[in-house]
């Protein structure tokens, strides 16, 4: 299997296609925008998902269903969120096709028009705020704290695997609160649960913050995001969280009784994370040889390679290995021993490094007569001879320092990807030649944030939580300003 | 909480209806046909998506995600697929609303129309044999097992929940074959998982076998099933795995080189169950009373009810409580210890009884004198005081007891209503009767098996697997039979 990938340096955007095809993560399917995720893609989402929902259960949400369709007219509801999604959604106008009369083949029939066209849920704040109704009547019935994993679908017209597409897999929470506060805490508890999961598991550091008024969710007063930086120094929102007001309430008119028996309208957050996680994990920590994933979110962590002539090498080499598996596997540790006869270890090792196992132990006949395997990490590329009784200890050691190691690395990368600037003409030098996110003073106006992304192509990617207040001046109108605020062209 | 739940006797559908409302499991969408499945509802179909996930992993199948769409000359390119879906499918014609001019609201952009309708998924076999003549080239790459965990669409009229929704969950398994032999394997080995699923975790015991040629799958060349029967004496289709041979194969051009190097199609299968599984566990074990659930599928297996006067009686209570949900919980048994301080033990009791918690414990000031729980039995209703040095032991030993009982009682209800009848009159009367299912002989012929279906409303549920053969008669023409095949009235 040759790798044949484009480098990082000659072209990013290729690499990434490329490699997210080639390491058998996904592919685009012959539906416009919509994408199949392959099963080695999906192991990595599933192990994504698994970790996921148990930070949400620890945390006290249950997970429901609501329906993929939303009648049009539920949309209309609240006025900023059908001006946020009404431009990109799929709309369903029949329920019936049949054969065409004059024999051309099936055609769509008119007779079956719906009376209310549904829209294919682009998210789902308004159905589930309609249960929410029946849900709720006393402040004994808060907070509700539902979450659901499903598809939802964009019509965006420029799509990339994972990071924008039609239809996309994730999860989207949504709570109902008896209080302002309480649903302030809410949003800001999963916006802090999502940079966990995004630097524990994933190894990808991310700065916390929230969006100005024309970066946020259609229909939320604030909105709390985690913001990564790739290796082509372009940023990536992974994960948002909304403090919804009392919007959805008074749209969907979801009151409740309070203990002193007043009708209040409930306060609400929702918050979401999708398969674009996919995407920043690729562009995070891969190189130029494949796949570096981080172990706790790889599905198979270590790969045994067989170097052998003949079947008879190939038993004596599996008596030592397979204990080996079975003890690695009694640690916890997933581990693929590959015996395939049809495919040459040069080919395999390729393979692997490819699809980015943390961990690749080979062992042939020189390992053999002195009691030895090779163990190769993915993350440095680097190998070791290490002696049979120790490949355990060093493994299971192996999964910890890498999973660090990889964190750290985008972590400095970060640290040297965040450029401070006092001037638009060093703004603009280093967005256009550096890249990556450049902190600055802004007059805290919709009207400066525009000016500076129509020419420079940078947004506002978050307001900084805990960033030190400091006095300064717009670096576009001079106006004063009272923190700097993080830019960054984004993905 | 009082129940006031209809009984099974006066009004077996309304008692159905109501209790999965009323239980939290799922209720009506302000979405037509669609459900929405509630916290409760999901957390049981939580855990049998999590065992046959299990099952299917051990059986080397893989996950993956296809695309929601479907475009329409997809569906069309196997003939029978078409006939079967083309009747009842929702239609994306559309990709964007806009607003009115005339200011009356939003409506669909005509400017923003598809080239191609799109249809959202009844099933996947189309947009998956699509994208498997990409992944299959030689036998090298076969067998293909591939398992989605998905949502789908089915335009039916008439809707009840779980039974028949337009819209709802399931899992859908996709596989490629070299041989004919093996994908027929494949068919029969998912169907005997679906069995085992159905017997060993939801307590429903089936009938394996397979459809005749009218009640298969669109596009199938074999159906096997499995039947359970239900306490009103319908037939419920609890999961279909078809052997589709290389139907769709063909309509996708999806061929591999042999070992001797030729081009040859590849042999199929798919096989799903879906959400309905919930509407079988629901109307196979529940009672007038409420849900009764299988412990293994139970989201709380044991419920501790404290009786107390005051919070100084609750904390001494609590002393006894705590340590033993600890116990419990170490013991892999998922507990509740309900607290509550708004509700009465009264109200708890129905709520769980409603609920179908299979335990549970009661602790009030008689139980802490004498160091005792009284221990309830959901499935039986019956009730016991045990010392509470022996409560651990009980909670585990009821845990298979309840498993097997509510299997057996199931069991024998379904050997008392399969009743075999050598004369049409007979069959008749037992149909409209007594109800269950009726093994009688059959001619083999659609034309009998239609007239049977149109006079009596009884359908050939699945000619048997290893049942014996029997030379007869049909009880309709009298023409020569080999094997009697169960009729029922179905969901």
């Amino acid at each position: 299997m040759g790798k044949n990938l484009t480098s990082r340096a000659e072209d990013y955007s290729k690499w990434y296609n490329e490699l997210v095809v080639k390491s058998d993560l996904a592919e685009n399917s012959g539906v416009r925008g919509c994408m199949v995720i392959k099963p080695y893609g999906y192991a990595i989402w599933e192990k994504m998902q698994g970790q996921l929902d148990k930070m949400f259960k620890e945390t006290g949400h249950e997970n429901a269903y609501f329906p993929l369709f939303i009648p049009k007219s539920y949309l209309s509801k609240e006025a900023s969120h059908v001006e946020g999604f009404a431009k990109e959604c799929a709309v369903v106008t029949h329920y019936r096709l049949k054969n065409a009369e004059d024999g051309s083949g099936i055609i769509v029939d008119e007779d079956a028009k719906l009376e209310e066209e549904l829209i294919v849920r682009p998210t789902s704040e308004t159905i589930i705020w309609d249960t929410f109704r029946k849900w709720v009547q006393s402040y004994r019935d808060l907070p509700l704290k539902i979450n659901q994993w499903a598809n939802v679908v964009r019509w965006e017209m420029r799509t990339r695997l994972f990071l924008r597409t039609a239809e996309f897999l994730w999860q989207e929470g949504h709570t109902a609160h008896t209080t302002k506060e309480e649903a302030l805490e809410e949003a800001e508890l999963m916006m802090n649960i999502y940079a966990e999961f995004a630097e524990d598991y994933m190894g990808v550091p991310v700065i916390k913050g929230t969006k100005t008024e024309s970066e946020r969710f259609a229909g939320a007063e604030e909105t709390y995001c985690i913001e990564a930086l790739m290796q082509d120094g372009k940023a990536l929102q992974a994960g948002t969280s909304h403090f919804l007001g009392q919007n959805f309430a008074k749209a969907f008119d979801v009151k409740f009784a309070s203990k002193e028996g007043k009708q209040e309208y409930v306060w609400a957050t929702s918050w979401g994370v999708s398969t674009r996680l996919m995407g920043a994990l690729v562009m995070t920590h891969s190189d130029d040889n494949g796949l570096v994933l981080p172990p706790k979110l790889a599905p198979i962590q270590v790969v045994i390679v067989p170097i052998y002539k003949g079947l008879d090498q190939l038993d004596i080499i599996s008596e030592k290995v397979d204990p080996l598996v079975k003890e690695l596997r009694g640690k916890g540790i997933t581990v693929k021993y590959d015996t395939r006869d049809t495919h040459k270890p040069g080919f395999k090792f390729n393979e692997y490094e490819l699809k980015g196992v943390p961990v690749r132990l080979a062992v042939g006949q020189r390992d053999l007569a002195n009691g030895t395997f090779e163990v190769a990490r993915r993350d440095t590329l680097t190998k070791e001879i290490v002696k049979a009784e120790d490949v355990v200890d060093k493994v299971v050691s192996l999964m910890d320092e890498i999973q660090e190691n990889i964190f750290n690395k985008a972590l400095d990368y970060r640290k040297n990807h965040i450029t401070e600037v006092d001037s638009y003409d060093e703004f603009k030098k280093v967005i256009e030649e550096k890249g990556g996110f450049v902190s600055a003073h802004w007059d805290g106006t919709t009207e400066t944030e525009d000016r500076i992304k129509e020419e420079t192509k940078a947004t506002i990617r978050c307001i900084p939580l805990n960033a030190k207040k400091e006095d300064g001046e717009c670096i576009v109108t001079g106006k004063p300003s009272v923190q700097r605020v993080l830019f960054a062209k984004a993905y």
